[in-house]
């Protein structure tokens, strides 16, 4: 095979779980949780991956695997990677780790994804007060485009994107982390529920053994008992990137992750076929495996140069991502304002959240008067800025 | 003239107060301020407006006017302007009005805008804890450009917008805002206290007679006194539209806004140059005056048949926007990730105002690594999705 | 008036002749036209001009004054201009003019265009063979849009542009332009006819006194009579830019124009407010009048440093058109192929005229098969690629 | 595997010869070509295909291969298809095939393509006068992007397309074809040597025997015999689609064909990573092997719906083509105007070919200027509304 083909870093198996596959996926950030692979500096490579919950959620219309879906298994990622440059030294802590997705997309025979509510019961989502019960809606892919046999009349072309994409921590980095959200757990209860309604779902979660998986660590191991106990959980994003969730990180974008640990180990996962502005339902967007095509480069002393730490520590730094030259063109589209007025009419104070609820209801309503019952509206409102009839 | 030319129904000088205008300007929203002009379905008109201060900034280097700003004033609105349809029979309560925006621009003679932030002192903004002082950025038009002396080396195309337009309120929904807003001023203070740390703004103004200017009505009479003391301020987005500052309501775009009072009574004013994504600095926007061409139509029952009430009255609605065609294109763009934690490195519970903040410090940062001052830099990055070098 | 508002240096009363505007208009390319105006480098100025027709074409539904319309006198250009840097050094030949087309538009109460077909008798156009009578088809302009009460059902946003603009040309290049023009005129005949039964048009005009308008030269003095049997015709384009008739050329784009004579002296008409891929009907585009707001740049020995001479002289080089950021977008077009085969079945050797002549039919035909008479598909054709139905 | 997965209906094994594959190519257009699969309307199949020479260019830095290259095999085609409707009911003569192409890309393991010119000794191209030698560039491909180690600095995003598909004639109108082709083999040669000194290349290319390659008709055999003689060259576009090399032909966008046989016998091949603005080198593309994914609906009826004959019999009609919503964005790019003066400084009539001749070569003129030797600059001119730095 000629040099220009990617090389397949880590391939999947659809058929076999997340601990089966070849390279064994973790779902934790530990600095200490072994690369699956090296890449180099200048050579493009190819990373495939499970969907979120690692193959639990069936091609069928029945929504009872999201009802009662494990969360303490999300997100399913491939990697670390560890970065070596063109004379095989590592990327350093202090560089900046530039990615740039070639191509990505579906995984052949695997063309398809769903989008869902969770239930009030097991979690809920940003729009639980509305839509309590589980709900699933399944989208095929004809190449650029996804239609749904639950939601019919729409088929539009996706902007597909990985979720998530970050470095491990370094151990000093995992500790403030676990410190600010145990923080907020023990001291933000009592905050959250005087100042906003909204405030219905369970905090962040902290590291938790249940559902840890951890690559190459064998399980119920003391290695695997000591790191389960202090990695961070993929929910949030993070200084080393993460859970980004960035509608436009499509092909031909590039990334700039703060590098923590020696080799950068970064994962990636979370694939998207496309996703609104923002995480309406279950996750806000069509979830899906899939593969990529990556190719690094390293920044020496990138992150001095330009990152700026905000906090305490040097480490309080942020990735930056350039979007790529290839999107979907859309001649019209709607814009919904949503107003700091919650849905009984009481005014909160410059509340980005309950206007961005208001903007989404306003959308699933406006959309819902196009003969869309309540069950399919929640899916469809978050693909509304690009839906067209066909 | 030809029947195409736009009629001028709000002509305004710009050497001239806004209370000297030939169609005197207003600042409140209220039932009862009379309509300036009539407008018929289908016609082509053209309103011009004042910028948002009402011609009180200076085109100079001193931010002294910034400092001392009167709040009270703000924002200068052309209108109301009454809307009949063809047969002479006024828009209605019910129906919607859907104006398109076909053409805009500067007021000739008058081509160029400020950017500026707020002094700590004198109401602050969004980023008053990191830039408490006064501080202005004059920029220049040219065409589709604008250039700033203020800031060297940046050039770029705007997409101008009115940031303000909105339908005259009934007087049942009048009081509906008001009674949501003094409920806020009134029980708002403990919680906003408790819950996050941003909160240093002063609440929501409510109606206050001083710096009120009601259009036709004379000042000081018995009309004037009882309307200024309910009439509600132009800060919010509210169901009748309002200060929306959507930054793609450019050329070509069309606003659909309920229709609460007889003729619907539209008014519009607070022309941008440019926006960014939010209100960082001042108002997240390069001021303007500056004229708009539109065109209205009647949609009648489009309220019932497109809009959905949320809260306890029909009246709870929300108006929709209809992006046009022609926008700036650029092929690459930065994107600036943002997370729930403050710059003490705390932790707050899924706060999109922290995490916005976050975000646009990091913009902010990040362009200062390119030789731009921390004077400079909270100016231009409200407009660093567009930047490019000239 | 603020030093960044545009000075006119051009102004147009549409209600006076070309030779009664303060600043006479010229119809032809002759070094020795003098300047009506300077403008310095880095300077803003507005530049207004007639339409190609000179105000003889009536805004009515009668296609009278286009079957009679006198062709000797087309296109009445604004200008020359004369380029001074900000010591007051005149551009130089060698030198580029970089011309930026800050903004543009309709001329205050005359905003509307006209396309047309001309007849048969009188010159014809592309598509005679099909089309051989005078037709005429009105647009009103709302700001970006244009709709023709010839044309139901059809509205669209604009992309409008100069269709010409040029520096004067030096003594010398004027004699190469006349020597194979006369040559073409002389020896073509034999050629074109035996090649290709298109060419049934006639030969590009030779210099002629008839309908000579020259700006500041009083009509029939010796200075008139010499420069009017000397000087080129705006029709084709040529080394000096001219006749380029750039469908893109809208805001923000810059145009390089080669310097042949001291001060540049270049010259502006020919507004469109859209135009097709190439000239279908009259002209291909719709008329109009307007106004450009455009800024200059010297670069000093320019068209050494960026042009390659193609010819046997150091004067037979090229201009450059660089597109600008906001052109409407549109989601959905269609492309019509055309092959080298004519309308009577019979294949030609690779001729792109005829092919293009082809998958214009095509486009008209296609067009035709949604209720459009044959007498609006011709205007109608020429926008296929960006209409929209309202 | 899901019934979404698209099937693939002709593999192609890119280390075997054309005639060696599963699914036996062919070369050119004949209606007693055999279909080599079936596919139903609605289905999402993949074609796969050789590149435009089969294979025979290599992946190295000589130009030799391309200075001897067969010209009687191009283009290498996949299929012919035939398409039947959900009731097993085959496309009729006079219905449209709807192809939609919902994906496509390079094959895996073979991403890699080439530029050439042509010898003049071997048919020469378009600027043989001026490169006269055989030349070649390689292209490799990560993603989206290619970079060629001969041009450095230049990498770019491609609009990849197939720039041949096209259905099957019928004997009728392969008859049309070989007459009018035959007559101007004929009678050709006395007018374009008169007219245009441009016309130095071969006429089109009448039937040949010679590297005839007739899908599963076995070579030497009666059949093949008679077929080889009559049936037609793939390098002119004609009625039925054909070589189109319609540069935007890519993701999401759709050809209407019409039907002139049973099934419709559509085959399509000679993939492009991106093409320029017309053919300026070999074939004005990098040529690739590749993939498409496909979905074909049939419109009953379509062609006397939708179409127009132009020409003696109701087969002179055309096809349609609609572009898709996913295309690379350029925030800037250049546009060079050419004159019908050719490169001797004379003058010829409206003449379309020589003006773009102009045009192309001012474009690699300006291009030369940064760097770039000549052997280098006609690879890259016809990319050059869309190279950037990297």
């Amino acid at each position: 095979m000629a040099p220009f083909s990617p090389r397949v870093v880590v391939p999947i198996d659809v058929k076999k779980k997340p601990w089966e596959q070849e390279k064994p996926l973790h779902n934790r950030w530990h600095p200490d949780i072994p690369p699956v692979a090296e890449v180099m500096e200048g050579e493009l490579f190819r990373v495939e991956m499970l969907d979120c919950n690692g193959g639990r959620i069936g091609d069928n219309a029945s929504a009872e695997d999201i009802k009662f879906v494990e969360l303490s298994v999300v997100h399913y990622l491939s990697g670390p990677l560890r970065v070596l440059d063109t004379r095989g030294i590592p990327a350093k802590p202090g560089d900046l780790l530039a990615i740039e997705i070639c191509n990505l997309g579906p995984l052949p025979g695997d063309e398809w994804g769903y989008t869902a509510t969770f239930d009030r019961e097991n979690g809920g989502g940003f729009l639980t007060d509305h839509f309590p019960c589980a709900t699933k809606a399944i989208w095929y892919f004809e190449g650029i485009y996804a239609y749904s046999p639950h939601i019919p009349g729409v088929r539009f072309p996706g902007l597909t994107h990985p979720g998530i994409i970050g470095t491990a921590p370094s151990h000093e980095l995992l500790n403030i982390w676990n410190e600010r959200e145990k923080d907020l757990e023990v001291n933000g209860h009592e905050s959250f529920k005087l100042c906003d309604i909204l405030h219905t779902r369970p905090l962040a979660n902290l590291p938790t053994a249940k559902g840890c998986l951890l690559g190459k660590i064998e399980e119920r191991t003391p290695d695997w008992e000591k790191i389960a106990t202090e990695a961070a959980r993929t929910i949030p994003g993070r200084e080393n990137g993460g859970n980004c969730d960035i509608k436009n990180l499509s092909r031909g974008s590039k990334v700039y992750l703060p590098v923590f640990v020696d080799g950068g180990n970064f994962s990636t996962g979370d694939m998207h076929f496309s996703q609104g502005d923002g995480e309406v339902s279950f996750c806000g967007a069509i979830e899906m495996s899939g593969f990529l095509e990556l190719k690094c480069e390293i920044i020496r002393g990138g992150m001095q140069k330009y990152l700026t730490p905000m906090g305490p520590t040097p480490l309080h730094v942020n990735p930056i991502f350039e979007i790529g030259p290839v999107e979907p063109r859309f001649s019209e589209w709607l814009v919904f304002e949503g107003i700091s007025v919650d849905e009984s009419g009481k005014q909160h104070y410059l509340d980005a959240t309950v206007a961005y609820k208001r903007a989404v209801l306003n959308a699933i309503h406006y959309i819902s008067k196009f003969g869309y019952s309540k069950e399919q509206v929640p899916f469809q409102s978050l693909l509304a800025h690009i839906t067209q009839k066909r």
